[in-house]
């Protein structure tokens, strides 16, 4: 009988969303009158920018005409795209990234699940993720067999927890154990922080002087909005030594239902065989993404471009621009209510210590009781987001206004 | 420094494609008035039907609405387009299938690759082929470490091949040695031969007994002509028990730039862990489609659900009887050459024995040379494709002519 991936049976239940759910459905079962304000959500809410829809129509029509219709298109995405991309998201900062360099593809969190396919199976490489983190990073790992059994708590044996809390400032303290990976994510998700070029500096020496891999995760690079933090990890000198790079339209353009992402592998990366031979990561994943992938659609790609044009920036810069007036809001609120809080200046996302030694559990029910609003529990994200609670901006000003209004009046803390 | 996977270093160059590339052009070089008609390439040619085109326009005037907007989907695909295709794939056609047992997806290639995902790394479970066969089923257990490496000739060491030619019908005759997976592609690429029910069920019987996984790719299902034929291996008794089941939109529809496509993963399907447990391959399947995906563009599913309206299917069959149409054309004219020729009645393929003891490559350079038309050498495809060739029916109707002229007028056999 086929033997199936045992690695998958460590997984732990992924059991944030569903628990939030649950306790949702349940408060509200018992209170059927309550408005609950969702504010836990990472997903955008504002229409996609009307260059977009004016690109897809016309996409659209093109493949309606035999003439202009495209079937199969390159897999790393159009020529026309990769160039847009190499412009103005890397040479316009200074980044010396060619658009061979680049692979559209239908999304990061495919990407960076992905990018393991070309990385030496079982627990050969060791590997650091920050805490909090994305749970993507992790789980996908553990699929792979790159880790042991889950341990009580939350951690996975074999995996390298770096924890960024308010005592470091979220900057991911360089691993004391030499790691052959480890995952960045700048403007972080869930903690909101943004690393400075100090910072990434200071990982890019770490990285050159071990032979670490550096997978870095730029999703939400253009929420920045202090302009001395890089954008790119190749702004740092020696970057294109040791760094993979993932961005996404999905929080840039409102591309979440529409999927189109990109992924920047430099022909300078390297890794080893076990035969001690380097190879070129570069040809690795071009045979990968060739090969297990079929290209994003033409339609998207048409969309993907538009967002390029001065009038397609001025977009996004508007709707962009929308989401962090919410965030200055959240952050003015809970301020005022005498919370420390983290991040929303460049990023969605509003990271808040919780009060009173609460645990993020109970502020959770403690903001879904009083104030009928749910966010999202820090500890859900790993062991060092124990006493945090993540807020998200995306979401229409008049909800932010009514659950802030009874953050004010109705919670007391 | 970070390790590779080094299984990706066993893969022989992808070197059909390109090699066709490399004499195409020499031979453009040396006769540059040769107007050179391409009948190798498997993608489609004709535009999108007209119920997709309007489809997406109203989808993309969703997206720009706020009130319409759609951010994230359910990863495995709207309900509503899970139920269509459910209702009009299968339960019309007797088949079991529940709705929430077909994950949506964006693309078959992408799928059949992704499903080793879950199925044990490394040489755990025996694998079987047909030859020829569609190479990426091969490509990605070599980069899974399926196999070892790869042998003289065109095999890979540790998967079993199946020949199928002329003298079996092109049916792959069932294993010898007991293999845990075979895949199935019927109607197949690249010989155009469909598997009749007798043939599904003696491999339906044959996995039951071996408890061998059936993955089933009927990518060309709706090419079949032949009312006699199954359309999915969930006609034949028992394959719940056995089988997944692979389709696409892109040769159904001409999605292939647009990227749609669906697997079927019955409940009622399992393997074993090492220690013998049993797991439910749809929860496998379930998480790792979750993790490692974030679902297909809300436009595009919305031109899938246009397909399955009555002109909808009305326009789809438009279609397809024009590339069916070709392929009669096609067959006759090498069938009056006194050529042996195979497939192009139940698939878009056709797929001919070639004259006089050539090879796969002799014959190509012979049609290039003497009539400027490009196919696919067979042997490209496997060892067992040596001796035959492959036309696609993929073309407009003035260049079939044109090419079938020239064979007739120019191609001295």
């Amino acid at each position: 009988m086929v033997q199936i991936n045992a690695n998958y049976l460590k997984l732990k239940a992924g059991d944030l969303v569903p628990e939030i759910g649950r306790r949702v459905a349940a408060y509200q079962a018992g209170h059927p009158d309550a408005k609950i304000i969702r504010m836990g959500i990472g997903d955008v809410t504002e229409p996609l920018p009307a260059v977009c829809v004016a690109a897809m129509h016309a996409a659209v029509d093109d493949m309606g005409r035999r003439e202009d219709f495209r079937g199969y298109g390159p897999e790393q995405g159009y020529a026309w795209l990769r160039e847009k991309i190499a412009a103005r998201d890397f040479a316009a900062r200074g980044c010396a990234i060619e658009a061979d360099e680049i692979f559209v593809s239908d999304g990061s969190k495919c990407d960076t699940a992905n990018i393991l396919d070309i990385l030496a199976p079982g627990r050969v490489n060791v590997i650091a993720v920050t805490d909090p983190v994305y749970p993507v990073y992790v789980d996908t790992n553990v699929m792979a067999g790159h880790t042991g059994e889950a341990r009580e708590g939350a951690e996975y044996e074999g995996l390298v927890y770096l924890p960024t809390t308010a005592e470091n400032g979220f900057a991911p303290p360089l691993s004391e154990r030499r790691v052959d990976i480890v995952y960045l994510c700048s403007p972080n998700n869930p903690t909101g922080a943004a690393l400075g070029r100090v910072d990434l500096e200071r990982w890019v020496d770490y990285a050159r002087r071990h032979e670490t891999l550096i997978l870095f995760d730029a999703a939400y690079e253009a929420y920045i909005t202090d302009p001395s933090l890089p954008h790119s990890i190749y702004e740092i000198d020696g970057a294109r030594e040791v760094a993979i790079e993932f961005r996404s339209f999905s929080k840039t353009a409102g591309f979440t239902g529409v999927r189109c992402a990109l992924t920047v592998i430099p022909k300078t990366l390297t890794g080893t065989a076990e035969n001690g031979e380097r190879v070129d990561l570069h040809r690795l994943w071009m045979r990968r993404h060739t090969t297990k992938f079929n290209g994003v659609s033409y339609i998207t790609q048409r969309a993907a471009e538009a967002v390029y044009s001065d009038e397609g920036r001025r977009q996004v810069r508007e709707t962009i621009d929308f989401y962090m007036g919410n965030a200055k809001i959240i952050r003015k609120s809970l301020v005022a209510l005498g919370l420390s809080v983290y991040g929303g200046v460049n990023a969605p996302y509003v990271w808040v210590k919780t009060p009173g030694g609460l645990t993020s559990w109970e502020f959770f029910d403690k903001l879904l009781g009083e104030a009928h609003v749910v966010g999202t529990p820090g500890s859900g994200f790993g062991q060092a987001g124990e006493g945090y609670f993540r807020l998200s901006s995306f979401n229409s000003r008049e909800n932010v206004l009514e659950a802030m209004a009874r953050l004010k009046e109705k919670v007391r803390l």
